[in-house]
């Protein structure tokens, strides 16, 4: 059995927690929370997101927020999403140097997320390849609704490869499959991840789950044993898709780091500055 | 990886839930739920216990509860808990076929628990073996505190090998792994049943898991990969231990169930009966 030493913890609160709060979370309150984050341990973290600020107005401050955090240390990487080239665009004028796209395995899913058909998607994906490249951000991709999709249902392995390869064409060398709506179990993930990391060698995998049913710790666990690194989590268990009524929180920062503590693998998270951070987020919502 | 086609989800709420409610629940209640569970498509049913009536009032009642079940399938495999060899008598009277008994790994546990230490457990388990023998019960274990205890943390490998063998010295067959604390993590999970399955071959395993920190299903998975086939789960989630504060509840049936569906295991059980036995039980406390 797989067990690595070592599992990166990126913590997406911030952005996918926060993005389904209805009321405006002052840019302040979304500062001193993620450096919440950073003084707790987690090197990595989703900031922010660049989307539309009609769509999404929580995230209309991205820019604010990401400049008001350039002093943390050198080892913290805050990444954002891009919705679109424009997104990519004004990623690329904040200063952030990791940017996320995300395209969904599911038609239906795209479209509402996104605005488009998932073939148009992932010919922007090539524009805003390009544009990071220019720019020297780092980009990375994700795959949402990798594990099953409540329109659509089952989602066939074909239709996450096609947004693999599109996400490989433009460049990305990294890609986070999500489980957008929870319909993932633990063996499925264990069989995607294995089948995909033997179809494209070289790719570094990352894993988004949210807990539905209580089974966000465990496809986390098959995940881990198929060999992916690196778990997106929220503080508090916060997080859910704001196309998808209903939706599960994220996996809880606290509880994976307590499992993966449990389990001998390294974090560098302290459980105990994570708690504060979900009691400061109590704090503001 | 070892997936299995088939597993047998033990129905513990009526016992192991309802020992923690303090109002006693009218014994036609506990036989209504009963039957609603076996309706539902569960097949093993851990119906009462036979221990003090003056510790767990709620189970004064066992003796009628299982009367009252004597027109159940015979694919149906009612038990009970037996805390002693007084237990054990009052059991081999009610004609059920199936009892349970319970010895911690913890010393300070088992003392809470059985007020004896573990040694003297263990003895009585000869003769409670010897009683059930004569009688024509099926006896099985249950290891209380095998993956960590409250009051001692940490147990030693050798502790739950020590009872273990004086299980298999009374003549069991059958042996539950039981995380009556709810500190098991995934790993060690897989590490222990792997162990004691190399080192005690013929054993049937069983795992009994709380969902504290929603590590319960994660726990699961790793029992099922190290080759488990029977989990022992409470509708609604209902459980706990009553000599441990604050102790989470059982795994919930309908989400052990749903999990094993997805993976592509059966289990015979019906979901959506399932979660009517949890509306009923609301209904009940």
């Amino acid at each position: 059995m797989h067990w690595p030493g070592k599992i990166t913890v990126r913590e997406v609160g911030p952005r996918d927690g926060l993005q389904n709060i209805r009321e405006f979370v002052p840019t302040e309150k979304k500062v001193q929370m993620i450096r919440a984050l950073a003084a707790a341990g987690v090197v990595a973290i989703e900031a922010v997101s660049f989307v539309s600020p009609r769509a999404v107005p929580q995230m209309s401050d991205a820019y604010e927020v990401l400049a008001a955090l350039g002093d943390l240390p050198g080892n913290v990487t805050l990444s954002a999403l891009a919705g679109n080239l424009k997104g990519m665009e004004r990623a690329a004028g904040s200063g952030v140097r990791e940017v996320v796209a995300v395209v969904s395995a599911s038609e239906t899913h795209n479209r509402a997320n996104l605005n488009l058909p998932v073939e148009r998607s992932l010919e922007v994906l090539k524009d805003i390849g390009a544009m990071a490249a220019s720019a020297g951000i780092r980009l990375r991709g994700a795959v949402a609704t990798a594990f099953g999709c409540p329109y659509q249902g089952e989602i066939p392995e074909y239709q996450v490869k096609k947004v693999v390869e599109g996400m490989l064409a433009a460049g990305m060398g990294e890609i986070t499959l999500a489980d957008t709506a929870g319909m993932a179990d633990p063996r499925q993930v264990y069989e995607l991840v294995r089948k995909l990391s033997a179809g494209y060698p070289g790719v570094a995998w990352a894993l988004h789950f949210h807990d539905a049913r209580g089974l966000g710790l465990a496809n986390a666990v098959t995940g881990i044993q198929a060999g992916v690194t690196v778990l997106e989590s929220s503080a508090g268990g916060l997080g859910g898709c704001p196309f998808i009524p209903g939706a599960a929180g994220n996996i809880a920062t606290e509880d994976l780091v307590y499992m993966l503590h449990r389990m001998g693998m390294e974090t560098g998270v302290d459980i105990d500055g994570i708690l504060g951070c979900g009691r400061m987020l109590e704090g503001i919502l």
